[in-house]
């Protein structure tokens, strides 16, 4: 069923520094010979590439050019078929918005062999680095994961229900995202947290409430960010400790 | 703001192997001096630590013997206060159903250092590792997470209106979920799929759907599982490689 020596690994990046790569990921990129990565992520992790890697930036980040989806496919089979080791580095999580079927289905049909390697979410570790646990035994219970991408194949009335909401790709569309969740009776009150750069040096958090959040940031660039919606934001003060950022240092 | 020279990190262990396991968190298991782990942490990784350190197994898996929290939260602050670096070992990621809020807070409370560690959640990487991709352009844009510890805490009425569902500790109560969802007007033949040990060598996969997976499961043991209820099941058999076990092979 397999036609050639090379493989192609679809692996996970995670979020911001190479500290919460897997070290599935980290072993797979010192050892490439063919790097093809998306735009958000981070250049520091093509330095553990050997120095003879092929490094290809194929785009895909809202506004900025990008290679067709079948070019990139296309790609991957070519140097597959070349008998090569191939990271398709994505951010995140390969299989949480990374528009991975379409490149594993171009693989398969090409009998090139293929690996799917989990990576950090950001829907996950945002919050976590900015001590919002998505879970809780009493108010949060559950958690649901979306992109706002299409605010309109959603439904909003099950979702306005749910304890907890994250949020990606929400920067723009937030007084619309705001204003569905209020119409299907959400309480104006309910706390609300916006990361951006989570796990970055520059990872920024605005907490606020959904009556407030939209005139709050509205001078601010929100993007790339991540949301949580529900009252395990108000966790958020409880989980630090007050006023001593040396205990953040590792 | 702290008082003494210990360090307490709460790390996520991931799914499985120590492939899974992030940079941060090797780092640190090799450098531990106390590990305190759960019961469904696998055991290879306790291999990484220092043959000096202290390893302190607190149970917290269903049906067995465990340390009551407050005990934990004791024996935390008691070697941090010792100055001694300690991992705080948790499957999966400490901040979904991590039950982490009582160790921080008592840690804060006790001025003692602390720093949280992602990890690869089964949530994700279980339909990862069973190539279920839990969002699709068409078939899922949003996905819930949730635990089916205490059924009657959760809103079926909305989730059975979600695209797509991941379900944890879902074995015991797998027939009374089926009811709810159909109950709420989930259709008979959506697409399920239950992970059983998910990325260990023992992992297995039973796919059916809500009308026929209890009788299908019926004598089987499932635990511990995710599950997966929705569409995006349906590509599963489409994401393989078709009858080549050697395209797993590292």
């Amino acid at each position: 069923m397999i036609n050639c020596l090379g493989k192609v690994y679809l692996v996970g990046s995670g979020v911001g520094s190479a500290d919460y790569l897997t070290m599935r990921a980290h072993h797979l990129l010192t050892e490439a010979e063919v790097v093809i990565y998306d735009a958000l992520v981070d250049e520091a992790l093509l330095q553990l590439v050997p120095e003879t890697c092929l490094k290809l930036n194929v785009g895909k980040r809202g506004g900025q050019p990008s290679l067709p989806q079948a070019q990139i496919n296309r790609l991957l089979i070519e140097h597959c078929q070349h008998n090569q080791q191939i990271v398709r580095l994505k951010s995140g999580d390969p299989f949480v918005f990374g528009r991975c079927t379409s490149e594993i289905q171009a693989l398969i049909e090409a009998k090139c062999p293929f690996e799917v390697v989990p990576g950090i979410s950001s829907a996950l570790a945002a919050p976590l680095l900015a001590n919002i646990p998505l879970t809780d035994p009493v108010l949060s219970r559950c958690f649901a994961v979306l992109s706002a991408h299409d605010l309109e194949a959603l439904d909003w009335q099950s979702l306005a229900r749910l304890e907890t909401l994250v949020i990606l790709m929400g920067a723009k569309p937030l007084p619309k995202i705001v204003e569905q969740l209020l119409h299907y009776g959400r309480s104006p009150q309910t706390p609300i947290a916006v990361i951006r750069w989570a796990g970055h040096p520059e990872q920024q958090i605005w907490l606020s409430t959904l009556e407030a959040i939209v005139q709050q940031t509205s001078r601010q660039s929100l993007s790339p960010c991540v949301m949580v919606i529900g009252e395990v934001v108000r966790l958020q003060p409880f989980l630090q400790m007050p006023l001593s950022p040396e205990n953040r240092e590792g």
